[in-house]
């Protein structure tokens, strides 16, 4: 049997996948804490105790972490929402107290390697994946392995440059045009100020409106949609994948969001080949992170 | 011994290189038509049996065309600038003539293998290559293979969108914003342009003031390598090579351009590990791609 958790601000995820790759159990929970290195350290063993009990033999354990990591040092760098984990070798500390084999990556990897090994990307060769939420990750799937480039620093989509700095907007980051700061959480609503000449505060919202028919909620997807495609084109411009999937909250909007990105796409991608690359909402539930964690070790 | 040439709308270049990949010869000539398809398909036969002549037995042909191709079938695209190889298999045609093993490919693909191999980026495991010409195109390449994605459509460098569409310059291709149109020899003239006031017609002109220290040369090629160093910052936060190799005629200016590339590297680069991602120029003279097409089949 295979572990995987996804541990994020919010909630930690956790999954134990036999080896046929089928789920035996999952579970989520609220993070104990963001701040407490020791009190979110004992959550994440006692999350693993859990799946233990509910197995013969755990093979691997996986770790997918909302944060940047040292992918061949296996440390976790700058987690922006649990700030608990900064600079820890978490694999070595689970591997320490359990004996098992485990490996982290950062959380948008596993959850394209978990839509690539069983989700919206199965059987495809090339996978890139998109998480649109707080923050904007992705991941690259090259024949079911999540590609590390040389430091595990990849797929960093949301620090693409989308506007040329000039006329960029301000990014969490400190830089300017970032893709991040048009289409995450607090960028979309940026944009609805100026769609709809007021200040809105639920994403929620946007769904309803846009799902009831209400044409500034559909020309706000239709902006941000646009905001995708350009940055989704020049990323198959370079790396011509077979699929694209994109996941997270902001998903919700669905085909708002899709159409006009693969509109950007067909226009902006040179090669006749790749104009009608597949751009697909993720298949799997909340859970694609853990079940990608739980795959690191296929 | 194994054949490489590189066919472009100007120059078809030659190499022999022996198993150990050294040069046993090389050679360029004029290209005689661009349109005619007969006088050019023979020009490349005569090309190939000028290195016949020099070598016992010739295991292996590469060429690499000027133009977008399809790699799986093997079939050129649209060369923009020899519309006589339009929709041609080459190397379905050369293997009918000579009886050996053949592989076509980019141009740019063949200059960053070359580079990758035996040039600057020798010993790297991840080259991200860049020429900077009439046009300006790009290749990838993972421990000394040319990375194809699905359908060959990779590394489309020129066609990223580097200035979002509605502020962005006309591109040749008809879209807006692409990089190409800002650091291609014609968009360095249209900053050029801005810059000095007046319309400027040669690209030697600017190399020459800027090496005597004109400060409106330096601007230009500082405005121009930031324009490169933006999309070289997005593709690191995206493929985290280990060394991006640029090449192309444009690089007489080296430093004046590679040195603001380098500060937006620095700047828009998210991941600590990658922030210092090694760029340099290529190191392999005008047969780099010639040598690449020749190592194809390695």
């Amino acid at each position: 049997m295979h572990i995987g958790l996804d541990v994020g601000g919010t909630n930690i995820k956790g999954i134990l996948l036999n080896s046929n790759k089928d789920i035996v159990t999952k579970f989520r929970v609220p993070t104990k804490s963001r701040t407490n290195k020791k009190v979110l350290l004992n959550q994440i063993f006692e999350c693993i105790d859990l799946l233990r009990q509910k197995a013969d033999r755990i093979r691997t354990i996986g770790i997918g972490v909302a944060s940047a990591v040292d992918f061949n040092k296996q440390k976790i760098l700058f987690p922006p929402n649990i700030p608990a984990l900064k600079y820890i070798y978490l694999a070595k500390e689970i591997q320490k107290k359990f004996g098992t084999k485990t490996i982290i990556d950062n959380d948008a990897n596993c959850f394209v390697l978990g839509e690539a090994i069983l989700g919206a990307g199965k059987d495809k060769k090339i996978v890139l994946g998109v998480t649109l939420g707080t923050g904007v990750g992705g991941g690259i799937v090259f024949d079911e392995k999540i590609y590390h480039g040389a430091e595990g620093a990849t797929a960093e989509i949301g620090h693409m440059v989308l506007v040329y700095p000039e006329h960029g907007r301000k990014c969490g980051c400190g830089n300017k045009g970032c893709l991040e700061a048009y289409i995450n959480d607090k960028g979309i609503k940026q944009t609805a100020k100026e769609v709809f000449g007021k200040k809105m505060n639920s994403m929620r919202e946007f769904d309803d409106l846009a799902a009831a028919g209400d044409k500034r909620a559909i020309k706000l997807y239709k902006i941000t949609g646009q905001y995708l495609g350009v940055a989704l084109a020049s990323l198959v411009n370079v790396l011509n994948p077979d699929i694209i999937v994109v996941g997270g909250g902001i998903m919700r909007a669905g085909d708002f969001i899709l159409k006009p990105a693969k509109g950007e796409i067909k226009k902006h991608v040179i090669s006749p080949l790749a104009k009608n690359t597949k751009v697909v909402k993720s298949k799997l539930d909340k859970h694609a992170g853990a079940i990608g964690a739980a795959l690191l070790h296929f």
